[in-house]
């Protein structure tokens, strides 16, 4: 798809479309025709693929804060030195660390079959042996908040929510509630434990973990996700009458376990000291092998950089490439990196994060300050070929580079589509089979053409109208 | 789909095709309607998929041998006799048990990474703790034949052989082979355990269990599945490098454990010693429900008895359903049917069951006598509408009923369209919620229309030309 696209809509690249309502800013040809030269090259990347594809089978799973964490940072190390970035490093950091040792949850009566379930990151361990009671179901999080404690003192709480597909996600938001409050709710009530429908959208038999608190690694009681098909067995054995349901959680708990964030960088030349930074997260939960959640958003952020590093020159600004560590579990590494960078966030033009699977870029954000917008439009006007419509300057960022941009760094947002991502979302079957090679490499295309060109043109995406001329936009 | 078939094509179920070589035997106008009446019914068929799905939810899994398969039994007598069966029964016997305690699969170099992996039924289990090493690669069952003793010994063997989609199932065959054989030939060479990809078609991280061998629960050495992305995985570590791998498999074996059939008749009337078999398998794997494996078969052949047993009269010949216990772990309920029913199989006038889960029917074979092939043609006329085409007069019958038409029983087999069939088959994610009730219930028609006529007509199925009229075809 992206091959046909390619071929049929570079020619028009530049041409404004009728309802635009901001001209685009005027773009040098020289740097119009290396950005879709980039675009072209990136067809048939194979760098940031093999990327995605050396790290989920040579490191494998990356839970935050665990060895296999660690020797991913030092892979990345190793793999982004000899790719020929001109700096690369690690900041370390520590994090509260989480890990499953064993989970299971089983029907008791009226008929003995065990749930395919997960325990969410954060849970709190059962007794040994486990808890057992009667299972008490909610179709919210609202009926469970609203439910009287006499309905849910001593019982194993199950919210059967479902997560509708979305192109942009936006099922999730809502979805997550559940995860991340249920075991809170229950627990005052005087639950036993917590169940909850996966937030996910496959019909098959896969659970979907993900982290029940913000705060670190103690959770409010202990909480599981079962799988769809699961979730409706139960509530098909609900609507004949009494279930007891047992629930076995073992954790292992570390308050200080190390992390960190891997940054590569491509040296600018004359704006050396300015920044353009894109990023993903390195690390992955520990079900699968985090393949779309985020290896892929790591290749494509070094798949893009280096088309852009095989240029004669490096771009005027510096391009840094950041591989977050312990996303998953609260966002430590984009603290960590604000944290680190606090005082020169001013020198960071830009920031973007890939941190949403592998699906084309259907869509293009941006947040950027008012008189910049014509800069937002010619980017725009340069994706539209490859399927990419121009967007609002609404952009929220992404997990990560949020907290930079609600410190005022500008930031874009390529929305990918979604429609199958939260099929394989924090479940064992996040594997790197599931990455389409073509709709890949549109990321990296689009990725590769927006870094160059904030790194080359020296555009101020900050840039505010001048207080004496109203009216600008 | 099935209701527009059926609206558009009932008026010329019995106009003859010009391309049929055989012409139809005739059929009284009355049991065509009843029959055509019957069909119609199916199309809003609750009882044989409420089956199903009480079956799938009140009892879960039920594996040969285990408690579950014995509440199996005891669910079904029940419900049997409630629907209204004039006879219900269990005929008992016992078989050799096998059960899996606990399995695992790991990468321990040179990256540590579970595998998702299942063992396979009948698998010897290693010594407490498992066994290391590394890992060889053979890309089929042949390939490990012809390999030396010297390549072999002391390793872990992988057999990666994939299986491709078929209309029919016809590529399950070959790709058992490496399911029973494995273990064997690998023990022989020396090996410490065996891994294959496992015998199905989906891309998801399921792994499928399966009988490893036929003649009860020692197996020649521990043998596991791996779902395919697991298979990918592997593959990809040994291109870069020796890996080395642990099994772990625990298992329960008993010698004897209690198994047995449960049957339920519609007695007929004038010819009631006259036997018409439809038969399914009350035993399933343990991973999941076994829903389409083969809960779907019995719900099919029960609506089928049940359409049936609404008419005014019962029809002139006796509907036996079969629910064949233990028909995972090496067919022992077809040959305890066999044994319990030898002097009696020429009072079986035809035999048919359902195993390849709840997709529509689309050709229908036959074994019947020569002369009795005429009554076949008129089957496949009435059933045409449904998209159902005429096939041979091969048929083998299927898994249960197979030992009867190898004693001369003739038999029908619906051929139900199994493209996606192995994509669940056992695997946990064979559940209830992958029947597509349509497609079910126009199996549910199938079934009714044939077995009432065979029950209502009194032909002769094994009808054999005249030794004087040579030349009839």
């Amino acid at each position: 798809m992206f091959k046909r696209i390619l071929a049929a809509g570079l020619a028009s690249a530049l041409i404004p479309i009728v309802s635009v309502a901001q001209e685009p800013a005027e773009l040098s040809p020289e740097i119009e025709a290396t950005a879709l030269a980039l675009i072209e090259q990136a067809a048939s990347d194979e760098v940031g693929l093999n990327f995605v594809e050396d790290l989920t089978t040579e490191v494998g799973q990356r839970l935050a804060g665990s060895e296999a964490e660690a020797l991913a940072r030092d892979w990345s190390v190793a793999e982004l030195t000899e790719l020929g970035f001109d700096v690369v490093r690690i900041e370390p950091f520590e994090i509260p660390f989480w890990s499953r040792k064993s989970e299971s949850v089983d029907v008791v009566s009226p008929s003995p079959q065990p749930l395919v379930a997960t325990a969410l990151g954060g849970s709190a361990a059962t007794p040994a042996g486990g808890v057992s009671g009667h299972v008490m179901r909610f179709e919210s999080l609202a009926e469970l908040r609203a439910a009287p404690i006499s309905q849910v003192d001593g019982k194993i709480v199950f919210i059967d929510e479902t997560m509708i597909k979305t192109m942009d996600g936006s099922g999730y938001g809502m979805a997550v509630r559940k995860r991340s409050q249920c075991a809170e709710v229950a627990s005052e009530k005087g639950a036993l434990a917590c169940l909850i429908r996966s937030v996910g959208t496959q019909p098959h038999r896969m659970p979907h973990t993900g982290i029940m608190a913000r705060d670190g690694a103690e959770g409010a009681g202990p909480v599981a996700a079962i799988s769809g098909p699961d979730a409706d067995q139960l509530t098909r054995l609900l609507e004949r009458g009494p279930v007891e349901v047992s629930v076995d959680i073992q954790t292992e708990i570390k308050t200080n376990a190390p992390s960190g964030n891997v940054i590569a960088e491509l040296t600018g030349t004359d704006l050396a000291d300015e920044i353009v930074l894109i990023g993903c997260h390195l690390d992955s939960w520990d079900l699968g092998t985090g393949a779309l959640d985020d290896g892929a958003g790591c290749g494509i952020v070094v798949g893009a950089a280096m088309l852009i590093a095989g240029l004669p020159e490096r771009p005027r600004r510096t391009i840094r490439v950041v591989l977050y560590g312990a996303e998953e579990v609260g966002l430590f590494g984009a603290t960590a990196y604000a944290r680190e960078h606090g005082d020169d966030l001013d020198k960071h033009v830009l920031a973007s994060e890939s941190d949403f699977g592998a699906g084309p870029i259907w869509r293009f954000q941006t947040r950027f300050g008012e008189a910049a917008l014509p800069y937002a439009r010619t980017i725009q006007n340069l994706l539209m070929p490859l399927g990419v419509t121009p967007d609002d300057n609404r952009a929220f960022g992404g997990p990560d580079i949020g907290i930079l941009a609600r410190a005022g760094v500008p930031v874009v947002t390529p929305g990918q589509n979604g429609m199958d991502y939260f099929d394989y979302h924090h479940t064992p079957d996040d594997t790197f089979d599931k990455i389409d090679p073509e709709e890949f490499r549109q990321n990296v295309a689009v990725y590769a053409a927006f870094t160059y060109i904030a790194a080359e043109t020296g555009w101020d995406f900050r840039k505010q109208p001048e207080p004496d001329t109203e009216g600008t936009q």
